[in-house]
Protein backbone atom coordinates (compact mmCIF):
# COMPACT_ATOMS: atom_id res chain seq x y z
CA UNK A 1 0.00 0.00 0.00
CA UNK A 2 0.96 3.70 -0.29
CA UNK A 3 2.51 6.55 1.71
CA UNK A 4 -0.78 8.66 1.14
CA UNK A 5 -2.96 5.55 2.89
CA UNK A 6 -1.14 5.65 6.38
CA UNK A 7 -2.07 8.00 9.22
CA UNK A 8 0.17 9.22 12.09
CA UNK A 9 -0.52 5.88 13.96
CA UNK A 10 2.27 4.64 11.16
CA UNK A 11 -0.11 2.33 9.73
CA UNK A 12 -2.90 2.25 7.30
CA UNK A 13 -6.29 3.76 8.14
CA UNK A 14 -9.29 1.59 8.82
CA UNK A 15 -11.40 3.21 6.31
CA UNK A 16 -8.57 2.43 3.36
CA UNK A 17 -9.53 -1.56 3.66
CA UNK A 18 -13.32 -0.30 2.54
CA UNK A 19 -11.36 0.93 -0.49
CA UNK A 20 -9.24 -2.09 -0.92
CA UNK A 21 -12.33 -4.37 -0.63
CA UNK A 22 -14.31 -2.25 -3.61
CA UNK A 23 -11.29 -2.77 -5.63
CA UNK A 24 -11.29 -6.26 -5.34
CA UNK A 25 -15.32 -6.44 -6.17
CA UNK A 26 -14.31 -4.18 -9.34
CA UNK A 27 -11.53 -6.89 -10.43
CA UNK A 28 -13.92 -9.91 -9.52
CA UNK A 29 -16.53 -8.14 -12.10
CA UNK A 30 -13.71 -7.58 -14.91
CA UNK A 31 -12.42 -10.85 -14.68
CA UNK A 32 -16.04 -12.38 -15.56
CA UNK A 33 -16.32 -10.02 -18.24
CA UNK A 34 -18.59 -7.33 -16.31
CA UNK A 35 -18.56 -3.67 -16.17
CA UNK A 36 -19.68 -2.15 -12.83
CA UNK A 37 -19.91 1.44 -14.62
CA UNK A 38 -20.04 1.76 -17.86
CA UNK A 39 -19.71 4.91 -19.34
CA UNK A 40 -23.12 5.97 -20.19
CA UNK A 41 -24.73 3.25 -18.09
CA UNK A 42 -27.74 3.88 -15.76
CA UNK A 43 -27.22 1.13 -13.63
CA UNK A 44 -25.48 1.81 -9.88
CA UNK A 45 -24.60 -0.83 -7.36
CA UNK A 46 -24.75 1.68 -3.84
CA UNK A 47 -24.11 -0.14 -0.93
CA UNK A 48 -26.61 -0.86 1.77
CA UNK A 49 -24.07 -2.23 4.72
CA UNK A 50 -20.41 -2.53 4.47
CA UNK A 51 -18.49 -4.29 7.81
CA UNK A 52 -14.87 -5.18 8.19
CA UNK A 53 -13.20 -6.70 11.52
CA UNK A 54 -9.69 -5.66 11.76
CA UNK A 55 -7.35 -8.60 12.77
CA UNK A 56 -3.89 -7.23 11.66
CA UNK A 57 -2.13 -3.72 11.23
CA UNK A 58 -0.86 -3.11 7.42
CA UNK A 59 2.32 -0.95 7.30
CA UNK A 60 3.67 1.36 4.20
CA UNK A 61 5.03 -0.65 1.59
CA UNK A 62 3.45 -4.15 2.55
CA UNK A 63 2.20 -6.26 -0.06
CA UNK A 64 -1.07 -7.81 -0.07
CA UNK A 65 -3.78 -10.39 -1.44
CA UNK A 66 -7.53 -9.77 -1.49
CA UNK A 67 -9.94 -12.58 -1.57
CA UNK A 68 -13.61 -11.74 -2.93
CA UNK A 69 -16.33 -14.10 -2.92
CA UNK A 70 -19.90 -13.86 -3.46
CA UNK A 71 -22.04 -14.76 -0.71
CA UNK A 72 -25.18 -14.25 -2.33
CA UNK A 73 -27.00 -13.07 -5.52
CA UNK A 74 -30.59 -12.26 -4.84
CA UNK A 75 -33.21 -10.41 -7.45
CA UNK A 76 -32.00 -7.12 -6.34
CA UNK A 77 -29.27 -7.64 -4.08
CA UNK A 78 -25.57 -8.91 -4.42
CA UNK A 79 -23.52 -10.29 -0.97
CA UNK A 80 -19.63 -9.94 -0.75
CA UNK A 81 -17.28 -11.55 1.49
CA UNK A 82 -13.68 -10.34 1.65
CA UNK A 83 -10.28 -11.98 3.66
CA UNK A 84 -7.22 -9.44 3.38
CA UNK A 85 -4.02 -11.29 3.72
CA UNK A 86 -0.40 -11.17 3.92
CA UNK A 87 0.59 -14.29 2.92
CA UNK A 88 -0.83 -16.64 5.09
CA UNK A 89 -1.89 -13.75 8.07
CA UNK A 90 -5.45 -12.96 7.92
CA UNK A 91 -5.67 -9.12 8.26
CA UNK A 92 -9.02 -8.40 8.08
CA UNK A 93 -12.52 -10.01 7.16
CA UNK A 94 -15.07 -7.79 5.93
CA UNK A 95 -18.67 -7.70 4.08
CA UNK A 96 -20.36 -6.06 1.66
CA UNK A 97 -23.69 -5.78 0.32
CA UNK A 98 -24.88 -3.74 -2.62
CA UNK A 99 -28.62 -2.93 -4.31
CA UNK A 100 -29.26 -2.54 -8.05
CA UNK A 101 -30.17 1.08 -8.61
CA UNK A 102 -31.48 3.02 -12.09
CA UNK A 103 -30.97 6.92 -12.15
CA UNK A 104 -33.95 8.43 -14.21
CA UNK A 105 -33.21 11.85 -15.73
CA UNK A 106 -34.91 14.47 -13.53
CA UNK A 107 -36.78 11.84 -11.13
CA UNK A 108 -33.80 10.25 -8.90
CA UNK A 109 -32.69 6.58 -8.16
CA UNK A 110 -35.18 3.64 -8.07
CA UNK A 111 -34.09 0.06 -7.47
CA UNK A 112 -34.69 -2.37 -9.80
CA UNK A 113 -33.58 -5.76 -10.23
CA UNK A 114 -29.90 -7.17 -11.07
CA UNK A 115 -29.36 -7.76 -14.93
CA UNK A 116 -29.74 -11.62 -15.98
CA UNK A 117 -26.19 -11.32 -17.41
CA UNK A 118 -24.59 -9.83 -13.95
CA UNK A 119 -26.57 -12.94 -12.10
CA UNK A 120 -25.83 -15.70 -13.87
CA UNK A 121 -22.08 -14.66 -13.96
CA UNK A 122 -21.89 -13.68 -10.49
CA UNK A 123 -23.36 -17.31 -9.59
CA UNK B 1 -19.81 17.54 2.89
CA UNK B 2 -17.14 18.31 -0.25
CA UNK B 3 -16.46 17.86 -3.57
CA UNK B 4 -13.71 15.78 -3.52
CA UNK B 5 -16.04 13.10 -1.58
CA UNK B 6 -18.27 12.29 -3.94
CA UNK B 7 -17.69 9.64 -6.58
CA UNK B 8 -19.06 9.60 -10.23
CA UNK B 9 -22.26 7.81 -8.93
CA UNK B 10 -22.30 11.92 -7.78
CA UNK B 11 -22.88 10.89 -4.19
CA UNK B 12 -20.38 11.07 -1.03
CA UNK B 13 -18.17 7.20 -1.43
CA UNK B 14 -19.51 5.10 1.12
CA UNK B 15 -15.48 5.05 3.01
CA UNK B 16 -16.21 8.70 3.90
CA UNK B 17 -18.73 8.03 6.45
CA UNK B 18 -16.37 6.12 8.55
CA UNK B 19 -14.04 8.68 8.35
CA UNK B 20 -17.47 11.04 9.47
CA UNK B 21 -17.95 8.66 11.98
CA UNK B 22 -14.70 8.82 13.72
CA UNK B 23 -14.62 12.90 13.28
CA UNK B 24 -17.38 12.64 15.46
CA UNK B 25 -15.76 10.10 17.78
CA UNK B 26 -12.80 12.62 17.99
CA UNK B 27 -15.31 15.78 18.62
CA UNK B 28 -16.63 13.61 22.07
CA UNK B 29 -13.41 13.26 23.17
CA UNK B 30 -12.52 16.63 22.73
CA UNK B 31 -15.24 17.87 24.44
CA UNK B 32 -14.98 15.40 27.44
CA UNK B 33 -11.44 17.48 27.67
CA UNK B 34 -9.04 13.76 26.33
CA UNK B 35 -7.14 14.01 23.58
CA UNK B 36 -6.94 10.59 21.54
CA UNK B 37 -3.57 11.36 20.14
CA UNK B 38 -1.94 13.95 22.07
CA UNK B 39 1.95 14.73 20.75
CA UNK B 40 4.26 12.67 22.21
CA UNK B 41 1.62 9.92 23.65
CA UNK B 42 2.33 6.07 23.36
CA UNK B 43 -1.29 4.93 23.79
CA UNK B 44 -3.74 4.38 20.74
CA UNK B 45 -6.85 3.18 19.76
CA UNK B 46 -6.94 0.93 16.60
CA UNK B 47 -10.12 -0.13 15.03
CA UNK B 48 -11.17 -4.11 15.85
CA UNK B 49 -14.31 -3.58 13.92
CA UNK B 50 -16.40 -1.07 11.95
CA UNK B 51 -20.29 -1.39 10.23
CA UNK B 52 -22.09 1.18 8.42
CA UNK B 53 -25.79 0.71 7.38
CA UNK B 54 -26.12 2.96 4.41
CA UNK B 55 -29.72 4.14 4.41
CA UNK B 56 -29.56 7.45 2.05
CA UNK B 57 -27.30 9.35 -0.33
CA UNK B 58 -25.08 12.50 0.42
CA UNK B 59 -24.93 14.81 -2.25
CA UNK B 60 -22.64 17.57 -2.73
CA UNK B 61 -22.68 20.57 0.04
CA UNK B 62 -25.49 19.03 1.46
CA UNK B 63 -25.25 19.69 5.67
CA UNK B 64 -25.40 16.69 7.83
CA UNK B 65 -24.85 15.45 11.48
CA UNK B 66 -23.22 12.71 12.85
CA UNK B 67 -24.48 11.80 16.85
CA UNK B 68 -21.94 9.66 18.58
CA UNK B 69 -23.09 7.25 21.52
CA UNK B 70 -20.71 5.70 23.45
CA UNK B 71 -21.94 2.03 24.14
CA UNK B 72 -19.88 0.28 26.08
CA UNK B 73 -16.45 0.70 27.84
CA UNK B 74 -14.36 -2.52 28.86
CA UNK B 75 -11.38 -2.30 30.50
CA UNK B 76 -9.21 -2.57 27.28
CA UNK B 77 -11.59 -1.29 24.39
CA UNK B 78 -14.65 1.01 23.53
CA UNK B 79 -17.80 0.11 21.44
CA UNK B 80 -19.16 3.87 19.73
CA UNK B 81 -22.80 3.56 17.77
CA UNK B 82 -23.39 6.51 15.43
CA UNK B 83 -26.16 8.09 13.72
CA UNK B 84 -26.13 9.95 10.55
CA UNK B 85 -28.88 12.38 10.00
CA UNK B 86 -29.89 15.29 7.76
CA UNK B 87 -32.50 17.34 9.61
CA UNK B 88 -34.23 14.41 10.77
CA UNK B 89 -33.91 12.01 8.18
CA UNK B 90 -31.63 8.99 8.85
CA UNK B 91 -29.01 8.39 6.54
CA UNK B 92 -26.75 5.90 8.02
CA UNK B 93 -26.34 4.22 11.13
CA UNK B 94 -23.01 2.75 12.35
CA UNK B 95 -20.48 1.07 14.89
CA UNK B 96 -16.89 1.20 15.43
CA UNK B 97 -15.06 -1.07 18.11
CA UNK B 98 -11.73 0.37 19.13
CA UNK B 99 -8.91 -1.28 21.49
CA UNK B 100 -6.14 0.38 23.34
CA UNK B 101 -2.74 -0.17 22.53
CA UNK B 102 0.56 0.90 23.55
CA UNK B 103 3.77 1.50 21.48
CA UNK B 104 6.50 0.21 23.00
CA UNK B 105 10.36 1.28 21.03
CA UNK B 106 11.82 -1.26 19.32
CA UNK B 107 8.87 -3.75 20.04
CA UNK B 108 6.17 -2.98 18.55
CA UNK B 109 2.35 -2.84 19.57
CA UNK B 110 1.27 -4.64 23.16
CA UNK B 111 -2.92 -4.06 23.89
CA UNK B 112 -3.45 -2.55 27.48
CA UNK B 113 -6.28 -1.28 29.84
CA UNK B 114 -7.63 1.96 29.02
CA UNK B 115 -6.19 4.86 31.00
CA UNK B 116 -8.82 5.72 34.41
CA UNK B 117 -9.98 9.34 32.90
CA UNK B 118 -10.74 8.09 29.59
CA UNK B 119 -12.66 5.26 31.35
CA UNK B 120 -14.56 7.73 33.45
CA UNK B 121 -14.97 10.84 31.54
CA UNK B 122 -16.48 8.04 28.57
CA UNK B 123 -18.79 6.41 31.19
CA UNK C 1 -8.26 19.19 10.58
CA UNK C 2 -8.85 15.29 10.76
CA UNK C 3 -6.60 12.20 11.81
CA UNK C 4 -7.84 10.07 8.53
CA UNK C 5 -5.58 13.41 6.77
CA UNK C 6 -2.66 12.55 8.82
CA UNK C 7 0.22 10.38 7.53
CA UNK C 8 2.74 8.50 8.71
CA UNK C 9 5.33 11.14 9.06
CA UNK C 10 2.68 12.79 11.72
CA UNK C 11 1.25 15.18 9.79
CA UNK C 12 -1.44 16.15 7.26
CA UNK C 13 -0.07 14.60 3.74
CA UNK C 14 0.42 17.39 1.18
CA UNK C 15 -2.35 16.19 -1.23
CA UNK C 16 -5.01 17.46 1.53
CA UNK C 17 -3.51 20.65 1.12
CA UNK C 18 -5.26 20.71 -2.71
CA UNK C 19 -8.38 19.69 -1.19
CA UNK C 20 -8.53 22.43 1.58
CA UNK C 21 -7.66 24.79 -0.90
CA UNK C 22 -10.96 23.74 -3.37
CA UNK C 23 -12.93 23.63 -0.68
CA UNK C 24 -11.97 27.57 -0.08
CA UNK C 25 -13.22 28.06 -3.52
CA UNK C 26 -16.35 26.09 -3.19
CA UNK C 27 -16.97 28.24 0.28
CA UNK C 28 -16.63 31.53 -1.86
CA UNK C 29 -18.76 30.79 -4.31
CA UNK C 30 -21.63 29.96 -1.95
CA UNK C 31 -21.30 33.38 -0.21
CA UNK C 32 -21.49 35.34 -3.76
CA UNK C 33 -24.62 33.38 -4.32
CA UNK C 34 -23.24 30.63 -6.65
CA UNK C 35 -23.49 27.37 -6.83
CA UNK C 36 -20.06 25.58 -9.10
CA UNK C 37 -22.43 21.96 -9.28
CA UNK C 38 -25.75 22.89 -9.55
CA UNK C 39 -28.48 19.39 -9.61
CA UNK C 40 -28.74 18.70 -13.13
CA UNK C 41 -26.22 21.00 -14.72
CA UNK C 42 -24.09 20.77 -17.23
CA UNK C 43 -20.92 23.25 -16.59
CA UNK C 44 -17.86 22.14 -15.01
CA UNK C 45 -14.93 23.62 -13.68
CA UNK C 46 -11.85 20.92 -14.25
CA UNK C 47 -8.32 22.35 -13.22
CA UNK C 48 -5.74 22.81 -15.86
CA UNK C 49 -3.20 23.60 -12.81
CA UNK C 50 -2.42 23.82 -9.45
CA UNK C 51 0.28 24.26 -7.63
CA UNK C 52 1.50 24.69 -3.90
CA UNK C 53 4.74 25.85 -1.81
CA UNK C 54 4.53 24.49 1.25
CA UNK C 55 5.92 26.81 4.45
CA UNK C 56 4.81 25.03 7.78
CA UNK C 57 3.30 21.21 8.83
CA UNK C 58 -0.57 20.71 10.12
CA UNK C 59 -0.85 18.37 12.71
CA UNK C 60 -3.74 16.36 13.93
CA UNK C 61 -6.65 18.85 15.53
CA UNK C 62 -4.55 21.97 14.07
CA UNK C 63 -7.50 24.56 13.13
CA UNK C 64 -6.21 27.18 10.26
CA UNK C 65 -8.01 29.20 7.85
CA UNK C 66 -7.72 29.48 3.98
CA UNK C 67 -7.72 32.53 2.39
CA UNK C 68 -8.80 32.99 -1.41
CA UNK C 69 -8.49 35.55 -3.31
CA UNK C 70 -9.62 35.91 -7.26
CA UNK C 71 -6.38 36.62 -9.00
CA UNK C 72 -7.95 36.55 -12.73
CA UNK C 73 -11.33 36.04 -14.47
CA UNK C 74 -11.07 35.22 -18.42
CA UNK C 75 -13.71 34.47 -20.74
CA UNK C 76 -13.08 30.65 -20.42
CA UNK C 77 -11.09 30.31 -16.87
CA UNK C 78 -10.40 31.63 -13.76
CA UNK C 79 -7.50 31.97 -11.80
CA UNK C 80 -7.48 31.58 -7.47
CA UNK C 81 -4.35 32.39 -5.21
CA UNK C 82 -4.79 30.79 -1.96
CA UNK C 83 -3.00 31.01 1.45
CA UNK C 84 -3.20 28.72 4.54
CA UNK C 85 -2.68 30.71 7.37
CA UNK C 86 -2.91 28.96 11.30
CA UNK C 87 -3.38 32.43 13.65
CA UNK C 88 -0.68 34.53 11.90
CA UNK C 89 2.06 31.96 10.11
CA UNK C 90 1.45 30.96 6.63
CA UNK C 91 1.65 27.06 6.10
CA UNK C 92 1.55 27.30 2.35
CA UNK C 93 0.35 29.13 -0.53
CA UNK C 94 -1.11 27.76 -3.79
CA UNK C 95 -2.36 29.02 -6.65
CA UNK C 96 -5.28 27.00 -9.41
CA UNK C 97 -6.54 27.84 -12.51
CA UNK C 98 -9.72 26.22 -14.16
CA UNK C 99 -11.57 26.25 -17.00
CA UNK C 100 -15.20 26.24 -17.59
CA UNK C 101 -16.76 23.40 -19.69
CA UNK C 102 -19.71 21.79 -21.04
CA UNK C 103 -20.86 18.31 -20.96
CA UNK C 104 -22.71 17.63 -24.18
CA UNK C 105 -24.61 13.65 -23.77
CA UNK C 106 -22.84 11.53 -26.02
CA UNK C 107 -20.26 13.61 -27.11
CA UNK C 108 -17.99 14.50 -24.30
CA UNK C 109 -17.04 18.14 -23.04
CA UNK C 110 -15.99 20.91 -24.41
CA UNK C 111 -14.73 25.04 -23.86
CA UNK C 112 -17.31 27.29 -23.07
CA UNK C 113 -17.56 31.07 -22.14
CA UNK C 114 -17.98 31.50 -18.38
CA UNK C 115 -21.47 32.17 -17.37
CA UNK C 116 -22.20 36.15 -16.92
CA UNK C 117 -23.28 35.88 -13.65
CA UNK C 118 -19.91 33.58 -12.51
CA UNK C 119 -18.06 36.36 -14.07
CA UNK C 120 -20.01 39.64 -12.66
CA UNK C 121 -20.18 38.14 -8.92
CA UNK C 122 -16.15 36.84 -8.69
CA UNK C 123 -15.23 40.00 -10.33
CA UNK D 1 -7.48 4.27 -11.38
CA UNK D 2 -10.15 3.30 -9.01
CA UNK D 3 -14.01 3.73 -8.20
CA UNK D 4 -13.29 6.04 -5.18
CA UNK D 5 -10.57 8.29 -7.04
CA UNK D 6 -13.43 9.79 -9.32
CA UNK D 7 -15.82 12.32 -8.39
CA UNK D 8 -19.13 13.53 -9.46
CA UNK D 9 -18.11 14.85 -12.45
CA UNK D 10 -17.46 11.59 -13.88
CA UNK D 11 -13.41 11.75 -13.49
CA UNK D 12 -10.71 11.11 -10.96
CA UNK D 13 -10.30 13.96 -8.92
CA UNK D 14 -7.25 16.20 -9.21
CA UNK D 15 -5.77 15.99 -5.93
CA UNK D 16 -4.93 12.06 -6.76
CA UNK D 17 -2.62 13.22 -9.37
CA UNK D 18 -0.37 14.27 -6.43
CA UNK D 19 -0.80 11.03 -4.91
CA UNK D 20 0.25 9.25 -8.09
CA UNK D 21 3.19 10.73 -8.71
CA UNK D 22 4.12 10.01 -5.16
CA UNK D 23 3.42 6.68 -5.55
CA UNK D 24 6.02 6.83 -8.55
CA UNK D 25 8.53 8.35 -7.05
CA UNK D 26 8.20 5.77 -4.10
CA UNK D 27 8.44 3.24 -6.65
CA UNK D 28 11.85 4.77 -8.39
CA UNK D 29 13.08 4.45 -4.75
CA UNK D 30 12.52 1.26 -4.32
CA UNK D 31 13.83 0.37 -7.68
CA UNK D 32 17.20 1.96 -6.27
CA UNK D 33 17.53 -0.17 -3.60
CA UNK D 34 16.27 2.79 -1.38
CA UNK D 35 13.19 3.11 1.21
CA UNK D 36 12.27 6.69 1.29
CA UNK D 37 10.45 5.74 4.82
CA UNK D 38 12.48 2.58 6.62
CA UNK D 39 10.87 1.29 9.79
CA UNK D 40 12.13 3.47 12.63
CA UNK D 41 14.22 5.54 10.56
CA UNK D 42 14.65 9.57 11.70
CA UNK D 43 15.24 10.88 8.12
CA UNK D 44 11.63 12.45 6.04
CA UNK D 45 11.72 13.89 3.12
CA UNK D 46 8.40 16.79 3.03
CA UNK D 47 7.45 18.39 0.04
CA UNK D 48 8.43 22.44 -0.36
CA UNK D 49 6.22 22.70 -3.49
CA UNK D 50 3.98 20.82 -5.46
CA UNK D 51 2.59 21.41 -9.38
CA UNK D 52 0.66 19.52 -11.64
CA UNK D 53 -0.67 20.83 -15.09
CA UNK D 54 -3.93 18.76 -16.08
CA UNK D 55 -4.20 18.25 -19.55
CA UNK D 56 -6.45 15.44 -20.30
CA UNK D 57 -9.47 13.40 -17.70
CA UNK D 58 -8.74 10.42 -16.11
CA UNK D 59 -11.94 7.42 -16.17
CA UNK D 60 -12.72 4.90 -14.11
CA UNK D 61 -10.79 1.83 -14.65
CA UNK D 62 -8.26 3.46 -17.28
CA UNK D 63 -4.66 2.06 -17.31
CA UNK D 64 -2.20 4.89 -17.21
CA UNK D 65 1.95 5.05 -16.45
CA UNK D 66 3.65 7.78 -14.29
CA UNK D 67 7.27 8.69 -15.31
CA UNK D 68 9.17 10.19 -13.08
CA UNK D 69 13.09 12.12 -13.19
CA UNK D 70 15.36 13.34 -10.95
CA UNK D 71 15.52 16.71 -12.42
CA UNK D 72 18.07 18.28 -9.22
CA UNK D 73 19.65 16.58 -6.33
CA UNK D 74 20.85 19.02 -4.16
CA UNK D 75 22.73 19.40 -0.67
CA UNK D 76 19.37 19.29 1.11
CA UNK D 77 16.61 18.94 -1.21
CA UNK D 78 15.37 16.77 -4.15
CA UNK D 79 13.30 17.95 -7.63
CA UNK D 80 11.63 15.50 -9.50
CA UNK D 81 9.79 15.94 -12.74
CA UNK D 82 6.56 13.37 -13.41
CA UNK D 83 4.55 12.61 -16.79
CA UNK D 84 1.43 10.80 -16.98
CA UNK D 85 0.35 8.90 -20.19
CA UNK D 86 -2.34 6.92 -21.28
CA UNK D 87 -0.39 5.19 -24.00
CA UNK D 88 1.36 8.03 -25.92
CA UNK D 89 -1.49 10.59 -24.62
CA UNK D 90 0.06 12.91 -21.98
CA UNK D 91 -2.59 13.61 -19.41
CA UNK D 92 -0.48 15.66 -16.53
CA UNK D 93 3.01 16.92 -16.27
CA UNK D 94 4.04 18.04 -13.03
CA UNK D 95 6.99 18.70 -10.45
CA UNK D 96 7.76 18.30 -6.79
CA UNK D 97 10.14 19.34 -4.42
CA UNK D 98 11.15 17.91 -1.29
CA UNK D 99 13.61 18.68 1.70
CA UNK D 100 15.45 16.10 4.19
CA UNK D 101 14.58 16.25 7.40
CA UNK D 102 15.37 14.86 10.77
CA UNK D 103 12.84 14.20 13.82
CA UNK D 104 15.16 14.95 17.00
CA UNK D 105 12.52 13.51 20.14
CA UNK D 106 10.99 16.19 21.84
CA UNK D 107 12.82 18.70 19.64
CA UNK D 108 10.45 18.48 16.89
CA UNK D 109 12.25 18.67 12.64
CA UNK D 110 15.17 19.71 10.92
CA UNK D 111 17.09 20.19 7.96
CA UNK D 112 19.87 18.04 7.34
CA UNK D 113 21.82 17.07 4.30
CA UNK D 114 20.45 14.03 2.30
CA UNK D 115 22.29 10.93 3.53
CA UNK D 116 25.78 9.81 0.94
CA UNK D 117 23.73 6.54 -0.28
CA UNK D 118 20.63 8.46 -1.81
CA UNK D 119 22.45 11.27 -3.29
CA UNK D 120 24.75 8.41 -5.01
CA UNK D 121 21.87 6.56 -6.02
CA UNK D 122 19.26 9.33 -7.01
CA UNK D 123 21.97 10.84 -9.49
Amino acid sequence: MQFAETDMAGIVHFSWYFRYMEEAEHALWRSLGLQIAPPGGRLGYPRVSASCDFKGPLHFEDEFEVDVRVEAVGRRSLRYGFTLRRGTDILATGAMTSVCVETVPDRGVRSVELPPDVVTRLR
